[in-house]
């Protein structure tokens, strides 16, 4: 709904994600990134698709899609879930909404969530709709959006929770706001109901954000590793569990739900962990490729790879991300990266890099 | 695992295609069509994605996951299958291999049938393994690709059944070579069953290849519309059925298999056929944009949408592949296409626009 207004401001480069134009550059990935976390930023993540659960059996279908205790999901909530596999591998980590007591969205990162639900239905013999809704996010972030949001939806947002959402319009154009967004700068996501009226949508929020000097922009892969935000096929993949990428604390084994992977869950957590999820400081000249799966290594032995990697201008350092053997993520740790053509020493970290919560919930109470 | 070959040999542009890439250009579209019509072109076709089905349920898993009859599947066979969800929609369209008995791989189109098929084995509690092997198909095709692929392998190949597969090796490096691919100029497709010796494979394939002039190039989207060749998420979603697709020959209905789908496809049979996807010829310039979902016309009003168009330099015309209300499916009905800043007189025409099978036939009977 929000392409041709990418296109009209500028976009330069796309990816694909659930089958959509994903932006990656406006102007170019250091300026964005600046902006997002001194300004206020606009995002068509319209990809982000909706799986939509409905139907008297929703709430019971939800609790078995992921090992987090749903009990306290209020109305109006949002959760970060993790969906396992029977083998108890990440197949998706969306953020849920609950919309009514039987009325669910999963949020979803770049995988199809939609088969595999349907198809769980099916054995299930639930009674439960599952399909993806006319709803395509817009989002917000960066310290001056609540600014920009009080301009739009009044002071109330100001108070809006963490992690909460509501039913709202404007101008008569319908969505579910959010106090959320993939990114630890604070903002909102605007759940568009009405994909016909993406367009003017956009224009609305440019127009109100226009004093507080808002700019078009993307998720920022630089920010996203700072603030520690794990990102679905690099960091997290079905090959890793909730415990390895420190997640463990949203898997309930002492519910009585029978959720999906529940046993391989019980035995890995039985087991011990063996290895997870580590941040890095590279010590070398600013990285200027893409992360690829580099070795990490430790007095020559081969101890785990890198999953994430690039270079911070805030911190003037390169960050990475690793999954690596449980015994060598103690902070402090000396490892290096074998790179191919070259091998960088690294120090392990601990993550978020940069912790913004401060800073985050300075800008919510300011006076608009 | 051929990425680096692509690079190397100048690929200028990729698209994503179940969570890899995708090569799109070589050359140019034009070029690089002309030389799988009329010479023998490499792809990397990596992207097609294995879902391997074993155990002791594999083969009655396969039956409930497609509506096609697979009694006569036999073992060493392809068979292009539609996966159906229980709507009667269609999730992927693959071709299946059976290596054994209860061994199977679907070759899927872009889109998570890992997490479907996973899923409802869940649910059927049946005896079944299901994962993603390390299998990367690389493609030979043209009416060349018959002599590449007797250099490389001997003169047995010539005999390979259409859609017919062999396990077998090039200098040690395991496949499955199965006479496939996605065009209709002939060919053969090698699965490679170990990721990192593509790029020796990759070699391996051109050396031969090079006195009979092979390129690398990719699938061809002018090729495969003139072919009648559809393109899943273009022709193909999961809000069309087989039926509406010209697939119906693949519903059997009469088999006592209770196959994901039935229902609504029984029902679907019985109301008889609303619309269904039929070939147009545009008439206008040479189209030089991407097809988008333009509305079909007659005489005002709508009757269709179109899912792929593209100018064919070898017939001088603007094909195009429209949804259609089956009352206006007949070869030679006038139609129009609304592309917003302008409206184009289209006729309705038979599919495919080029029937090939002759000129294939002759290239493979033709002596080395």
């Amino acid at each position: 709904p929000y392409f041709e207004a990418t296109e009209r401001y500028g976009c330069k480069s796309y990816t694909t994600y659930n089958n959509m134009y994903l932006p990656l550059v406006y102007e170019d990935l250091v300026s964005d990134y600046w902006h997002i976390k001194n300004g206020v930023t606009l995002w068509d993540v319209g990809c982000e698709r909706q799986v939509e659960i409905t139907g008297p059996d929703a709430y019971r279908f939800m609790q078995h899609l992921t090992p987090r205790d749903l009990s306290n999901f209020k109305v109006g909530q949002c959760m970060y879930v993790v969906l396992t596999a029977a083998d108890g591998g990440i197949i998706n980590d969306p953020v849920a909404l609950r919309l009514g007591d039987n009325h669910f969205w999963l949020s979803v990162a770049d995988r199809d969530v939609l088969s595999w639900a349907r198809a769980l239905a099916i054995g299930y013999r639930m009674q439960v709709n599952i399909t993806e809704p006319d709803v395509s996010p817009l989002a917000i972030q960066g310290p001056k959006s609540f600014d920009v949001a009080a301009e739009l939806f009044g002071d109330w947002v100001r108070e809006l929770g963490y992690f909460w959402s509501r039913e709202t319009e404007l101008d008569g154009i319908p969505m579910v706001l959010t106090r959320t967004g993939w990114s630890k700068q604070g903002g909102y996501e605007l759940f568009l109901q009405d994909g016909s009226q993406g367009d003017r949508l956009w224009e609305i929020v440019m127009e109100a954000g226009r004093p507080h000097d808002i700019k078009p922009a993307t998720p920022s892969s630089i920010e996203r590793v700072e603030s520690g935000l794990l990102n679905y096929w690099e960091d997290i993949t079905e090959e890793t569990n909730p415990y390895e990428i420190g997640m463990g604390r949203f898997v309930a084994l002492d519910q009585e739900v029978d959720f999906i992977g529940k046993d391989a869950l019980r035995k890995a957590n039985e087991d011990g962990l063996k290895r997870q999820l580590a941040g890095l400081v590279m010590h070398s000249e600013p990285l200027a490729q893409l992360a690829r799966p580099w070795a990490v290594k430790r007095d020559g032995d081969k101890v785990g790879t890198i999953s994430s990697a690039i270079y911070s201008p805030d911190l003037d350092k390169n960050l990475a991300i690793a999954m690596l053997d449980t015994d060598s993520t103690t902070p402090g740790t000396e490892l290096s990266v074998d790179m191919g053509h070259t091998r960088v020493p690294a120090t392990v970290t601990k993550m978020p890099f940069i912790d913004n919560r401060d800073k985050v919930w300075a800008g919510l109470k300011q006076a608009g």
